[in-house]
């Protein structure tokens, strides 16, 4: 038996998350059914994070073991032809065996997007959060910022995790603002880089950035909602449609 | 009454094109719908062009006629509320009496996506018309260079229209080409500017540039392509989906 670490591209609007759940097809159940199909034996996979609802991912990666008799370098076309519209494989390489694509993770990153104006979008509207009212971007740039570090991150937390600790170190968290458009819309590209988050950290961090951006919080509090370890003191939790899983490193990988 | 000129922006996937069918839901409908129930009376809406079914628009413009109560600087955002989430009014402007978008249309852009390479995408995978085959993407940059001028494009018209000419002038044809991505694939942006199209004109220009990339079409016989005069000498049609209608201009806008 081999082991093989796929690399996946999905749109989640279809999906109620990674994870194969009771009420709604999942990421994880459409891509081991298209392997199941094209290997004739039930395979479960594992993934680096387990994205949530709605979620998108340009480079979630995913390993199982089989006895392939597709060659590697034909897999992700061969399983490209068998997976929905709406889930690609990027790429299919041979992983060390033992390989475990959510311990072994260095690095993620994940994007949040906004669109800033009067205007909401129509052809982008799976993938950005449209924030309508005035917003401050160069506050929310700041507040951005002040995430970097290692910190308790309870109160950006939806989930209570008994003897785990909440700890956690991001390596970076940056505002990116894009050329504001004819209608006086400007598009926001949040990136959030670490070797791991806790249970809804990112959209907790996004939306308490929308609320800064509103004039809810200045950005010099964040400081103290992180000391405050409670999920109530924070902002309002982003809308899953903006997030992106965009790549998971590893030790080999270079870090970009 | 006071006319107005709408600019819109639509994702074309669920409709069956501008124009009221009888057949599904149509663009037309939907904005009529929605100026319907904000001005209490039946509106009837005129385009710059008619987009087929599952085309998008970044910049489509329609005009109507109308006592609107609502000021013109909230009309778009009025209207947003009331249109459904896969189509926005991007600007509501009064407009000259008599505007006519059709034909006071000093040029349009339509834009064309590609995605060369073996790997499908899935996030995108309603803006990208996916070349899987190898393809030669600078013969396809020849060939759209060799559009550009007053030709009779017949060969690249899906209607015969009796007693009028198949002549039109193309400002712009240009195949832009972005930075190849980690797993190989590349995307191709067709950009064709001009005062009017014929039917399906873009879409076959699109599907010939293909073949072009496919090596059916060697780029240097596009000018016999042309002389020839019927249909079925050129390429294939493209898929609706990699095509949208970028902007609309008339006598007063800067042609950049």
């Amino acid at each position: 038996m081999a082991t093989y670490k796929l690399t996946l591209e999905y749109d989640g609007t279809g999906y109620c998350g990674w994870q194969v759940q009771p009420n709604g097809p999942s990421v994880q159940g459409a891509v081991e059914s298209a392997l199941h199909r094209l290997l004739g034996v039930e395979i479960r996979i594992r993934a680096a994070g387990r994205t949530d609802s709605g979620v998108h991912a340009r480079g979630q990666v995913a390993s199982f073991r089989a006895d392939c008799p597709v060659p590697t370098n034909k897999l992700a076309e061969a399983l490209n032809t068998r997976l929905p519209p709406d889930i690609a494989c990027r790429k299919a390489e041979e992983a060390e065996s033992g390989f475990d694509p959510r311990h072994d993770c260095v690095r993620k990153r994940y994007s949040y997007s906004f669109l800033v104006g009067s205007i909401r979008p129509a052809l982008a509207r799976r993938q950005f959060w449209h924030l309508k009212r005035p917003t401050s971007i160069t506050a929310m740039q700041d507040a951005a910022s002040l995430f970097v570090g290692s910190h308790d991150f309870t109160s950006f937390c939806n989930q209570e995790r008994a003897g785990e600790d909440n700890i956690r170190t991001v390596d970076r968290s940056e505002l990116i603002v894009h050329p504001t458009d004819d209608v006086g819309n400007t598009a926001l590209t949040f990136v959030i880089e670490g070797r791991s988050f806790l249970y809804n950290m990112v959209r907790a961090i996004a939306g308490t950035l929308a609320d800064v951006g509103a004039g809810r919080f200045r950005p010099e509090e964040i400081g103290a909602l992180l000391e405050r370890r409670e999920r109530s003191c924070a902002g309002q939790g982003a809308p899953p449609w903006g997030l992106c899983l965009e790549w998971v490193k590893y030790p080999n990988d270079a870090l970009d």
